[in-house]
C-alpha cells in the first residue's frame, strides 16, 4: 500500500483505540475510521493483533521525531528535555494514549509478537538513552558511570511513569520530574560540570 | 464465606490466573482451581472482574508481609530491603506473577473499580516508603528531601522495573539496582552519615 495510506490506517488505528481501547477495538472499527474496506485491512494484516503490532512499529520509528534527544547543547540539557517531552503537560488526548499504550504492552505479558516488539523498542529506546550518557561521560560532564546502567535505570522510571499516568488518577509527574533532576545533579553531574 | 474458604478462593484465582491470563480467565476455571461450584462463587462475586478486584485487595492487604518495610536498623537498609524483596531473584513462578499483576494492571486504563484499586494500592505503598524516608531525613540518616517525591519517584521506578520484566526477556533488574543504590547514596544519605 501507498505510505500516504499507510499513514491514513494508521492514523485511524490509533483513533479507533483511543475510543474502544485495545479489548473491544475491532479491525471493522479501524476499517471504519480509516474509509476503507476489511477486505482491504485483511489483505495487508492477519488480524487485529497483526495490525497492531504494526501500529507499534510506526510509533517507534516516529520516536525519535517526538523526542528529539538530539537537542541541547550539553549531556544534561539533552536528559532533561527527553524528561521535558514524555512527563510534559498532560491533555486527553495524551492520556487516551497512554492508556492504549500500556494495555498492549500487557499483550507482551502472554503474545510473543508483543512481546518481541517491546523487547527491541525497549533495547533501541535506552541505547539512545546511552548514547547521551556516553557522550556525557566522554566530554566530562557526567562522571564516569556505566552508560547502560543509567539508561536501563531512566527508561524504567519513565515507564513506570507512563503506567501511573494510564492507571491511576494521580498526577505525579512533577514529583518523578523533581526527582529525577535530583538524580542528574547529584549522581550524574561530575563536581564543577554545572 | 470462612477465612479459610477465602483464602482457597484467592489461592486457585492466582493459580487460575497464571495458568489461563486475565483476558482468557473464566470464573469457571477458578471455581474448577477451588473446588467449588461457579454458583458459590456468583453468591458472592458480581463476576470476574468483580472477583479480580476482590483478589487484588487481597494482595495489597498481604503487601506488607511479602515486604517488611520495617526491617533494617536504618532509613538506607530499610529501602535496601525494600529493592531486594521487589527486585529478588526472578523465578518462573515469579515471572507469571508479574504477568499477571500487569495485566491486571492496564484494565484500570479504562475499567473505574480496577483503576480505584490501584489508586488506593499506589498511594498506601508510596505512603509506607514515604514513612521511612521521612525517618530517615528525621534522625539525620538522609538529607532534607521531600519525603512524599523520594517515595513517589521510588514506587514510580519499582512499578516500571515490574512492567518491564513481565513484558520484555531482558532481565534488567541488576542494572537498575545498581542505580537505586547509587541514588540512595548521592541523594539521600546526608554527608557523613554511611
Amino acid at each position: 500500500m501507498s505510505g500516504d495510506t499507510c499513514d491514513d490506517i494508521m492514523a485511524a488505528t490509533y483513533r479507533a483505540l483511543c475510543e474502544h481501547g485495545y479489548a473491544a477495538v475491532t479491525t471493522q472499527d479501524i476499517a471504519d475510521e480509516a474509509s476503507v474496506s476489511t477486505a482491504a485491512l485483511h489483505y495487508h494484516y492477519d488480524g487485529k493483533d497483526d495490525l497492531l503490532v504494526d501500529f507499534l512499529e510506526f510509533l517507534l520509528e516516529r520516536f525519535e521525531r517526538v523526542h528529539d534527544l538530539r537537542s541541547g547543547a550539553t549531556a544534561d540539557e539533552r536528559l532533561a528535555n527527553l524528561f521535558d517531552s514524555v512527563l510534559g503537560d498532560a491533555d486527553a488526548g495524551r492520556s487516551d494514549f497512554l492508556a492504549v499504550m500500556v494495555e498492549l504492552r500487557a499483550q507482551a505479558a502472554h503474545d510473543e509478537a508483543y512481546r518481541e516488539h517491546f523487547d527491541r523498542s525497549d533495547r533501541l529506546i535506552r541505547e539512545r538513552i546511552a548514547a547521551i550518557v556516553r557522550a556525557g561521560v566522554g566530554d566530562g560532564t557526567f562522571r564516569d558511570v556505566d552508560p547502560d546502567a543509567v539508561a536501563t535505570f531512566l527508561k524504567t522510571t519513565l515507564d513506570g511513569a507512563m503506567v501511573a499516568a494510564a492507571t491511576t488518577d494521580r498526577a505525579d509527574h512533577e514529583a518523578v520530574r523533581a526527582e529525577l533532576d535530583a538524580y542528574v545533579r547529584d549522581r550524574l553531574l561530575a563536581p564543577g560540570a554545572d
